[in-house]
């Protein structure tokens, strides 16, 4: 099956959960010795839990940070403090096990599939890391489109595949996690076009911009969409052409993800993004999706709102990795336990309320 | 040592943080694998713990919550949806492991220490709950204080000498917790005394009330504080007037935990107004506080602005027993798996920011 033809029948068969679950999932979560709600958002992500497994005990015990690694020939128009090698810098930390999202995962119980979709330069070793390169790098989007549409296509596919492949050795919550110098700048082109709000409001600091460097980097935003006019009706052609090999790698594990009936907790600006493109190519996806937190990047929050879906931190982080969707899984993991390990007000001869 | 006297000694002998550690840990934390401040409030935390353990690498690995349980005689005035029986009840129910603190404490890998400080009625089971019942609930407090200064001196004493117990087996991080129908009424009316606001903003659902119930509830805080008139320069006057028990029980964690050096995370509102009387009686807590969240009860956000500390969770919950303190030692044990696993930029051969 070529790339084009796979995405189209993954978002073909993206399963509508079973709506006869919503209200079952609440009585049990109202029949456990607590003031009903009381537990606030967390119930609101058990109940969520339970409807997608169709159970009163929900449960992600086996979980996966899927974290896509690229580069990007924006960087060229110094949009970042990091030059692109920290990116193969980086992957080679995060393989050897130095890296935040090393720590938050373990912590958390969760798998770190670490991809190379698209970093420009030699990784220096070869273990920990899968090669599933597209291209080196994109190119510069201030100058044309960042990728060929079948280089996207291709991106998409091993997000897809990835995920496919975990899920055979079973897998109850895939997060999603990126690596790649300069790509906030592409997530904030991304996201100017597919929520038509202006670049001035979703740039911001990145890894750590000043003020003059923040200008800068909205002047570039505004020329990629400028000389590319990307389509905000198709997110295909807004990722190609304003996008990035790791994000288009993300829009495939979220699709995939939903495909197969797995829910995805989406990590910060760059995963939130690559989120958003997978909803326009697939509105089903929504009751799949999880939101880990809400960054530090102004643009995070236009993201969410255009996604409609709460996040579960706040703790102004600004990191990626999937470092906020790795701490937001252990809060899924302990709604679960409390769905699926109280007792219940019969079962405890406790008093419900009086009224 | 009488209860006065041993609450004296442990105001007296708060350390304060070694100062020269503030730097020190920012250092190392910059040192570290990610852009400088990456981590948002997850890094705050992190070296807010270095310092107090004077180590670049902190760790919250032996943690507990102490769960005070006490009743109020102000539930005769129908306070709460839910009848004072069920305190007895729900201790039971904890004590059995069936509610929501027994899931999220062993999620975070704490111990729950369940102390019965005055419950009005018997406890149909006596095993798993530390027996040190000073009176059988407190008096209506919208008719006299709802305490004598004796049975608050001992309830304060009680948490003092808990934490302490525990602290001899070793012990990085305590949370607070509670049970105790009717005891959101008593914490609006400590924070309404301390923080000079109307009842009428400090007051909430609780466990549930609607509209109309709340409009009385506001009314038998007003009058409990006026038949009282508790000195808002006196904590332990207030605390002994229009306070509780298990109130009192966490007022002598929080000040016995900071005597000892052992940071403390207070739970939801109840706990809060707790900790806000332990530190009007002794500012010196402060560095040793953290707040776990934000509660949906609205005078907890008073209760926080007047800690001056920002929670680490915002989820709507509601619920207290300590299960906000519960989640959020997850996030601080996190934090401190960072801190004090990831790589540095030398050890990891990362480019650090070209500027």
């Amino acid at each position: 099956m070529n790339a084009e033809t796979l995405l189209r029948t993954v978002i073909d068969t993206i399963p509508a959960p079973d709506a006869s679950w919503e209200e079952r999932a609440w009585a049990r979560l109202d029949s456990l010795t607590k003031p009903p709600r009381s537990l606030g958002y967390l119930e609101d992500v058990a109940q969520r839990l339970a409807v997608l497994q169709r159970t009163e005990k929900p449960s992600v015990r086996r979980k996966a940070i899927v974290l896509m690694a690229g580069d990007h020939g924006v960087t060229a128009q110094g949009v970042s403090p990091y030059p692109s090698e920290v990116t193969a810098q980086m992957v080679a930390n995060i393989a050897a096990g130095g890296a935040a999202i090393n720590q938050l995962a373990k912590h958390a119980g969760a798998q770190v599939l670490l991809v190379d979709v698209g970093v420009a330069n030699p990784l220096p070793n070869a273990y920990g890391v899968v090669r599933a390169r597209v291209a080196d790098g994109t190119a510069d989007m201030s100058q044309g489109p960042a990728m060929t549409r079948d280089e996207t296509l291709s991106a998409i596919r091993v997000g897809i595949e990835e995920v496919a492949a975990l899920a055979e050795e079973g897998l109850d919550l895939v997060g999603t996690g990126e690596m790649g110098i300069g790509n906030t700048t592409a997530s904030a082109a991304i996201t100017s076009v597919l929520t038509c709000v202006d670049s001035a409001d979703v740039v911001g600091p990145g890894a750590g911009l000043d003020d003059e460097g923040i200008r800068h980097k909205i002047d570039v935003v505004r020329r990629a969409i400028e000389v590319n006019i990307p389509d905000p009706l198709d997110a295909l052609d807004t990722l190609m052409k304003v996008g990035g090999l790791e994000i288009a790698g993300i829009v495939g594990v979220v699709l995939g993800a939903a495909s197969l009936g797995i829910p995805v907790v989406s990590d910060g600006y760059i995963s939130g993004a690559a989120a958003l493109v997978a909803l326009h190519m697939a509105p089903a996806i929504r009751p799949w999706l999880f939101a880990s937190h809400r960054s530090a990047e102004p643009g995070h929050a236009v993201v969410l709102e255009a996604l409609g879906v709460r996040p579960v931190l706040q703790l102004d982080m600004r990191l990626g990795e999937g470092t906020g969707a790795a701490l937001a899984m252990e809060l899924m993991d302990a709604a679960c336990a409390v769905m699926s390990g109280m007792a219940t007000f019969a079962e405890a001869g406790v008093a419900e309320r009086e009224d």
